[in-house]
C-alpha cells in the first residue's frame, strides 16, 4: 500500500504536457497515474487500489517490484550499471546462460534494448546468413516499430511507415476469422500453409532470407496455431534454405504456460526474439538467441550490427535473478495451471452466458475475448463498446488490456488462483452490462 | 576498490562464449572484464585499477556509480520500474521537463531505449510532419543499428544494411580531409554548404523530408563544424521546408562543454535525438526532444510510433538524478574548464613533440588525435597502430577509445584536473613509444 498524495498525481499529470506518448495524438492526458505496484497490485497517488490484469503492455511476467529482481537491480547498480559492449562481463555471460538454459540447441544470444531491436537483428543475420533480401511474415502481426520491424509488422501500423525494403506479407492462420474458407483447425492450419507456400512461390522462394512469425500472435488476438503449422513453417523454411525466425517477445518467457511458446508445437526455429518477459521490462532489453547454424556465419565474419547497451549489465542482472526466481518459484507451471484450471474453465463458462463473447481464445496466462455484435455475423464490436467496457473495469479496480474488438486476460503470471478469479469476476459483471 | 576474485573473471571468459558482440566476429573473447567502477576508475577481477578515457562508449558522462544516480535507481526499481507508456507516470514527466530545462524553445520529448530508436522516431516524425520521404544525412556519421537509422549512418557500418529506401549521404566540413579543395575553415563550411545545396538541388529539395546531422560528428573523428555550417544547414533546411534534425546522442549532454552541443553555434533544430549521456547509460534510454512546430502535426493525428518501454519509470528516475546533479555539481561547466584549461592545451603541446599526431581536434572533453603516417601526406596510420597503442594503453591503466586511426581522449566529464593529466602522461608515453 501507498501513502495517498493527490499532490503528486497532479504533478504527473501536469507534467504530461511535456511528453508524447507511443501512438498517440498529443495533448491527451491519461489521468490513470500509478504510484507503486507490487505482484499484480498497483496504487495511485490518491490511494486507490487496482488488479493488473493487463501486465502493462503484457510484459510483467513476473509480477510488479519483485523482491529478487529489485534487489538485483539494485545490487548491479552500485557495482556496474553500463559498460562497453565489447567488454566481456559477467552479469551479460550469466544472462545468456540463464536464456539458453530453457530453450534446447541454441548456441548464443546478442543482447537489444527491446523487442523492435531484436526483431531488426534477427532480420539482419538472417540477410547476412542467406546473401538474401526478402521477409515473410503474418499481416495479423506486430514486430516493433524501428525499420524492418515495423515493416515486417502485418496491422495497421505498418501503414505510413513503409520506408524498408524486402518484405512481403501472408495471411496466417486464425479460423474463426478464416481467410481460407475453412471450417476445421486442421483445413486451416493445411491452407494457410498452402497459401504460405504459394506467396513464396510466385515471390521467388530462393529470394528469401527468412520466415518470421510470432510463435502465438499476441496483440493480433492470441492466435494459437493449429497442429502442425509452425512444422510446416520450419519444413516450407527447410525446402526453400530461409532461416525461420519466431518472435517471441510477447509470447515467451511462461506467458503460455511454455517457458517459449513454440515449445508446446515442438518445433525448432533458427532465431527466437525475445524482451518483455525476460525480466518484466524493469530495465529495458531484449535481444535474439541464436542457433549454432546461424551463429558459424559470425564465426566467420562480424556481425554488422551493434548498439551501445548491448548487455549492459543491469539489465543483464534483472535477467539472471528473474529466470531464477521464475524458475524457484515454478511460475511456468502456475501458468500452465491457471490456463488449465482457472482462465480456460471461466471465460469459456462465461461465454456460454454472454453473447457479446463470440470465441474464447488462450493458453497459459494468454487469453482473448473476441467481441462480437452477433454470434451469426461474427461482426466484431465497435470501438466504442471496447472503450465502455475498459472504461468500466477500471471503474472498478480492474486494469485492462483492450485492443481492436477484444479483451485480452493477460494478467501478470504470478497471479494467485483467488485474485485471478476476483478479477475474472469483475470482467463477468463488466461483460453483463454490455450484453 | 574491489577484492579480487579472478575465478569471477575465469567464469566470465568462459561464459562470454554464449554471448554475440556488436560488430563483432564471435569466439574472439576480450580478456578485459571489470569487476566495479567508481567514477573515473575501474577495476577488474584481478584487482588492477584503470582510469576510464573511453567513458566506454563515450556514454558515462557523469562517471561511473554516481551516487545519486544510483539512489535513484534503487528506489524507482523498489517503488516502480515499469508501467506501460499509454499511462501517465511522474517520473517520466519529470525527466521530460528535467531535459526541456536544458534547451530553448522546445516542446516536449518522445522517449525511446537508446540513440538508434530516437533517429528512427525523429525520422518518422519529419516524414509525417512533411510528407516527404527522403533524408539527407553526412558520408561521416553514425545513427545507429536500426531500419532507417543504420541507413542514415554514413560510415561504413551502413554498408550490408542497405534496406531502408529515400536515403541521401553527402559530404560534411572536415578540413584537415577536406573533400572541398579547401585550404581555411571558412572555406570548408562555405563549401560544404554549396555541396549540401547542389546535392538537395540535384535530388529535387522539395522530396526531403530531413536533414540529419550529428551536432558534432562524433565517432567519425570529433569534427567540429566550422562557423556557419549549422546555420547554413538551418537555411537550407527553412528554404525548402525540410526539418533538420541534430543527433546529440554522443554530442550531447555536456560532452563538448555545452548541454548540447550546437548551442555553442547558437542554432535551433526542429528536432534532437538524444541517449548516452542523459543517464550515462546506467539504464537503456534515448529519446526525440521535439519543437512545438512538429508536436503541432501531433496534436492533430496520432505518430505511427512506439515502444513497450517507452519513458520506462526506471530509466526516467535515473535521468532525473544525473541531470540535477550535473547541474548542482556544475559537471557541464567543469568540462568547458577541463577543454579550455587542460586538454586542449596539453594535446596541442603533445603533438608538437610528437609527429604521429596529424592533427588535435575537439571541446570540452570530446577530443581526437588524428594519427598519420606522416604529417605531409597525412596519410591515416594503419590499423595495427592503433590496436598497438591502444594495447599498451590499457596494459599501463588506461581504457582507450579507438576509432580508424584515431584515439579519442573521452573520459568521464567528471574527471578531476589531476587524473586528466595522469591519463595524459600514459598517453604521451605511449605516443613516445609509436614514434
Ligand atoms: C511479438 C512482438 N514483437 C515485437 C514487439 C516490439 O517490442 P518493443 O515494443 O519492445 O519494441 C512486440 C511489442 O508488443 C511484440 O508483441
Ligand atoms: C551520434 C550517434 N547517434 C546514434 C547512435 C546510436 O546509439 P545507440 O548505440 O544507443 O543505438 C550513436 C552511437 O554511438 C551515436 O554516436
Amino acid at each position: 500500500m501507498t501513502t495517498p498524495d493527490p499532490a503528486a498525481g497532479d504533478r504527473a499529470r501536469e507534467l504530461d504536457e511535456l511528453v508524447l506518448h507511443s501512438w498517440s495524438k498529443h495533448g491527451q492526458v491519461n489521468p490513470f497515474t500509478i504510484a507503486r505496484a507490487e505482484g499484480v497490485r498497483m496504487w495511485d497517488y490518491e490511494g486507490r487500489e487496482y488488479l493488473d490484469f493487463s501486465s502493462q503492455l503484457v510484459n510483467t511476467n513476473i509480477g510488479h517490484s519483485h523482491p529478487k529482481v529489485v534487489a538485483a537491480i539494485q545490487q548491479q547498480a552500485a557495482e556496474l550499471a553500463t559498460v562497453a559492449p565489447p567488454t566481456t562481463n559477467l552479469a551479460r555471460g550469466e544472462a545468456a546462460e540463464r536464456i539458453l538454459s530453457k530453450i534446447d540447441d541454441m548456441a548464443a544470444v546478442f543482447f537489444t534494448n527491446g523487442g523492435a531491436d531484436a526483431v531488426e537483428n534477427a532480420i539482419r543475420m538472417a540477410r547476412i546468413h542467406t546473401g538474401r533480401a526478402k521477409v515473410l511474415s503474418h499481416y495479423r502481426s506486430y514486430h516493433g516499430n524501428t525499420g524492418s520491424a515495423i515493416n515486417a509488422t502485418g496491422d495497421q501500423r505498418r501503414v505510413g511507415n513503409e520506408y524498408a525494403t524486402g518484405h512481403v506479407h501472408c495471411f496466417g492462420p486464425f479460423l474463426y476469422r478464416s481467410e481460407f474458407w475453412a471450417e476445421t483447425e486442421e483445413q486451416e492450419g493445411e491452407r494457410a500453409l498452402q497459401h504460405a507456400r504459394r506467396v513464396l512461390e510466385a515471390e521467388g522462394p530462393s529470394t528469401f532470407a527468412a520466415i518470421i512469425v510470432e510463435a502465438v500472435p499476441g496483440t493480433a488476438g492470441i492466435l494459437l496455431p493449429p497442429p502442425g503449422y509452425l512444422q510446416g513453417l520450419r519444413d516450407l523454411a527447410d525446402e526453400h534454405g530461409i532461416v525461420l525466425i519466431f518472435d517471441e517477445v510477447m509470447a515467451g518467457f511462461g506467458r503460455t504456460g511454455y517457458w517459449f511458446a513454440h515449445q508446446h508445437d515442438g518445433v525448432k526455429p533458427d532465431l527466437v526474439t525475445f524482451a518483455k518477459g525476460v525480466n518484466s521490462g524493469y530495465v529495458p532489453v531484449g535481444g535474439v538467441v541464436i542457433s549454432e547454424k546461424i551463429l558459424a556465419t559470425f564465426r566467420e565474419r562480424a556481425i554488422p550490427g551493434g548498439l551501445t547497451y548491448s548487455g549492459n549489465p543491469l539489465a543483464a542482472a534483472s535477467i539472471v535473478a528473474s529466470i531464477d526466481a521464475m524458475t524457484e518459484e515454478g511460475i511456468v507451471e502456475h501458468a500452465k495451471h491457471l490456463g488449465e484450471d482457472v482462465f480456460g474453465p471461466a471465460l469459456r463458462e462465461m461465454a456460454e452466458r454472454h453473447p457479446i463473447i463470440g470465441e474464447v481464445r488462450g493458453r497459459g496466462v494468454f487469453w482473448a475475448l473476441d467481441l462480437v455484435q452477433d454470434r451469426e455475423s461474427r461482426k466484431p464490436v465497435d470501438a466504442s463498446v471496447i472503450a465502455s467496457i475498459k472504461a468500466a473495469l477500471l471503474e472498478r479496480g480492474y486494469v485492462p488490456f483492450g485492443a481492436d474488438n477484444r479483451i485480452h486476460v493477460v494478467p501478470p503470471l504470478v497471479i494467485s488462483d483467488e485474485d485471478a478469479r476476483a478479477g475474472l469476476a469483475i470482467l463477468d459483471e463488466v461483460l453483463a452490462a454490455h450484453a
